[in-house]
């Protein structure tokens, strides 16, 4: 890249949709606000040791075992699964809790969608408890960019979209935008007003189904910007903090 | 479905995410605006006895070559493909040049959508040249809805996603809105203010492409809403109008 480039911005809907985009050389933020990106960036900045994020609940129990002290957490169908000791809530991870211990995290999309990217310059973990940390750290690189919705089981979801519209929104002048996610994510951003994004996203898929199993203070807290300024990233096998 | 209940409305994005939608006995309506599903509404209206749409240029020619007195249309990379007559234009087929002719059309992405839909009630075409048609055809029929765009080579795009809100925007009372897909559409569909789509798309990744080939004209004529009142649909193999 030239050096009077700018870098690149796109959005990725789906993890069915990664196959178009070249993640190569770029940085790849993975989002998942409800809750799986939310959760690792709180429990990180309290304290927590690093994150392990595995695709299965049999790899987490084998992989919990494997680690004095770890945590096992994920939940399946709004419950913790069947094996595991804590669920997939950012509030069950406050300090006095978490602090010096290793989490050991499976989640449906999320971490998903981190196995799945491949040859990236470097994966982080946004969400909105970490939005104007993502966005600072970003305009630092001068590096290209996807921002990569984990949305559900394949589906585009409008939080992470809103997020990302976010993203767009704050990078669009120095970033140039290569595609009609981001212009479409930046839409749907504006749409949002740019402040109470709970009340944005309550008619939305997620928000309902979430409603279901009561998680309004979860959803509360993943929509507050900024609660937890760090910017998390995949080194090897472990999400840790910069 | 019992009789109380809203036909269900949903949006898919991609071709590539169609995998994730039941199309079985539900109206798809494949939207690809610039050009493929304006071309046939406005080759129709025009006088055109049947569209076939086909997935090749090979196969083009071989189908015109078939039908006496057929046109075979189609464009790779913004010209009209060896081998072929016209190009998928829909300011090309006037009723004084396409009346009662035969258009075999080959196009990228909207034709390739048609072909992958399977067991549907129905398969419709829809662009802005028949928007209120399309509404008043869906609102009459009481049967769940898949709005599916072409998208440009399985990307998102906005032109296709805001046509989908259009039609989401007028029937969301009276169907149930099932995914986040239909509410994003909504969403872009209000940012645009409902009236000059041309204007809302010039930031968009297909304007700026068809604008390098000086199509300013057709994505013009595309953009406005109701020049062409008919229902094309899938009959077979061809299209027709009710």
């Amino acid at each position: 890249m030239a050096t009077s480039e700018k870098p690149g911005l796109e959005v990725c809907f789906s993890p069915a949709l990664l196959h178009l985009y070249d993640t190569r050389d770029k940085i790849v933020v993975i989002i998942d606000i409800f809750r799986a990106t939310s959760t690792i960036t709180a429990a990180l900045d309290n304290g927590a040791k690093c994150i392990i994020p595995v695709a299965s609940v049999a790899e987490c129990i084998s992989v919990g075992a494997s680690i004095s002290g770890s945590i096992t957490a994920g939940e399946r169908d709004g419950v913790v699964a069947e094996g595991l000791q804590h669920g997939n809530s950012p509030l069950e991870y406050p300090p006095a809790f978490i602090k010096d211990k290793t989490l050991v995290l499976t989640t449906t999309n999320g971490t998903r969608l981190l196995h799945m990217v491949k040859g990236a310059a470097a994966i982080v973990i946004g969400s909105f408890l970490n939005l104007s940390a993502i966005i600072a750290y970003l305009r630092q690189q001068n590096t290209s960019v996807i921002l990569g919705c984990a949305s559900w089981k394949d589906k585009f979801n409008l939080e992470d979209t809103l997020f990302a519209g976010a993203v767009v929104a704050a990078l669009k002048d120095s970033f140039e935008i290569h595609d009609d996610s981001a212009r479409g994510a930046w839409q749907i951003y504006l749409r949002s007003g740019g402040s109470d994004f709970l009340a944005f996203l309550n008619d939305s898929s997620h928000y309902k189904r979430l409603s279901r199993f009561g998680l309004y203070k979860d959803m509360e807290y993943c929509c507050t910007p900024d609660l937890h300024p760090v910017v998390p990233y995949l080194n090897k096998n472990e999400i840790i903090i910069m």
